[in-house]
């Protein structure tokens, strides 16, 4: 029988999920809530925490950890951005801490910030865990797509020498819901075939991607795709275009894929149009990241072997 | 004194301009309302344009003639797409009619259709009349910002060769209300200088546009750019990004600018950055352009001189 050994908080801006980690960071139990820090009233967060967890603490004295947005300046506390390259030693010995209740700390990992070619910086928080749980050799390239999709290069070491940050699910929600692009449309099952074609496109011309979304309303008004093909073939045009752009200066042959599943599927179709192998990473990657770190910062044994 | 002799619309999806024409299409007297054909309930738009111009109507006998919107399946009568290069005899030889009330016929130019580099369509309505209205040369390339700013060139005769549609405006708009990056920005006046920085980084790029409007956030985030230079700044990268788009296989020396002055004034400023002279085209290209095809038509007698 395995002790419980830590509490591990994936805690972003929509939901918090919560695991109980046994020796080795093995998952005992696993909870979810949509209590993201921006559903949290007036800053309740020891509330919030508790109302997920209380029972897990009350029950064995565990140190908790957290990575994701509860670490930024709108979260419970700030945890300032480390400049890549990073490795996971340098995250464990900047996590910050702030008291939950008697004898109860939550100790939260810092993101990560970097700066362009182009002289604009860019941040990440949360996905530096996944990044560091997923064990990638150095020279790695990883996508974690998403709402903003994180392209992740590794360095020596277990170090994240560089990201790069696209807006592609966020702009693809906003097109859909919010744009003239949505009206044509239809939401049903998913469409492969209009999704590579959509991703055919993207990855052609990214530099025309402000042009090319456009035919996801002329391939409506000209009856040349049915209104239930148009959200696929969008989809495909930004997921194109953010390969395209990511790999037009150096392309990587493989690359390892870091998310949820069905969207990792659709990035692994489009990859593969561009003539790059992607590999998926295991599941439990944010729990192993979290797990090495607390270790790092002492919180834990980690007897992994 | 000039006796009226048409009545002229130019009719979009949010808002009815009016314009009462007397020879040589001379404008003398115009109206603008909220009663674009999103906003006419029921598809009344012979009320909505009674409302508008009855009393025009009752006083003189005068034809009718709109472009715009108003020609699309969602409007009053759909009048058909035309196939590029056409040129404005096409479109007077295409305009469709539609009843107003007894006597009064209301005629609609149609709007054009191409076929872009990459096999997708795209379509125009209302700009056509623009430009033709603003009496370019053959070769000359223009381009009308907005919503869905359009870039045309013109070919032989009057033709209008081909076109490219962008949804910068309409990502403009999406992006500062409902995104993540609205929530970093305060709205004040024009910050030319953020505006200009913007820009060059969208024109240096255009492939990375969905990554570099994350700096838009990160710009905040790291307070490289103060809450109120954030919209001017994102608005830069997306011109910026457009103009590097439409202009990457062939940049033209020159362009002519149409439409609204302060937004032209943006364009201008971010395609000096690019190495491109902009001229301005008059401001009543739009009436001009529906008094020829109404001219063309045989609707009115085109007396200009």
């Amino acid at each position: 029988v395995t002790e419980p050994q830590l509490i591990a908080l994936d805690w972003g801006t929509s939901n918090l999920r919560a695991s109980l980690l046994g020796t080795g960071g093995r998952v005992l139990a696993q909870r979810a809530g949509a209590s993201g820090i921006m559903a949290v009233p007036e800053r309740r967060f020891a509330e919030a925490l508790l109302a997920v967890v209380g029972d897990w603490l009350d029950e064995h004295k565990l140190p908790l950890i957290a990575s994701g947005m509860i670490g930024s300046r709108q979260g419970w506390r700030e945890a300032p951005y480390l400049a890549c390259p990073a490795s996971r030693a340098d995250a464990a010995h900047h996590v910050v801490t702030v008291p939950v209740r008697d004898g109860a700390v939550l100790h939260i990992a810092p993101g990560l910030q970097c700066t362009g070619a182009d002289g604009e910086a860019d941040v990440m928080r949360g996905e530096e865990t996944q990044v560091w749980g997923a064990g990638l050799a150095a020279g790695t390239c990883c996508v974690l797509p998403g709402t903003h999709s994180k392209w992740a290069w590794t360095g020596a070491g277990d170090t994240i020498e560089r990201f790069s940050t696209y807006m592609t699910g966020e702009l693809y929600a906003l097109l859909t819901q919010h744009s003239i692009l949505g009206r044509l449309m239809r939401f049903e099952g998913p469409d492969a075939a209009a999704f590579e074609r959509g991703a055919a496109l993207g990855l052609a011309a990214p530099a025309d991607v402000m042009h090319t979304i456009f035919a996801a309303r002329t391939a409506g008004l000209m009856e040349r795709l049915p209104a239930a093909s148009l959200p696929d073939f969008l989809s495909g045009i930004l997921i194109g275009a953010e390969i395209g752009s990511a790999t037009r200066n150096a392309k990587p042959a493989r690359l390892t894929l870091l998310g949820e599943a069905a969207l990792c599927g659709r990035y692994a179709a489009a990859l593969k149009l561009a003539g790059i192998a992607a590999e998926l990473a295991g599941a439990d990657a944010t729990t192993r990241g979290q797990w090495q770190i607390a270790g790092d910062a002492g919180l834990v044994k980690d007897q992994e072997t």
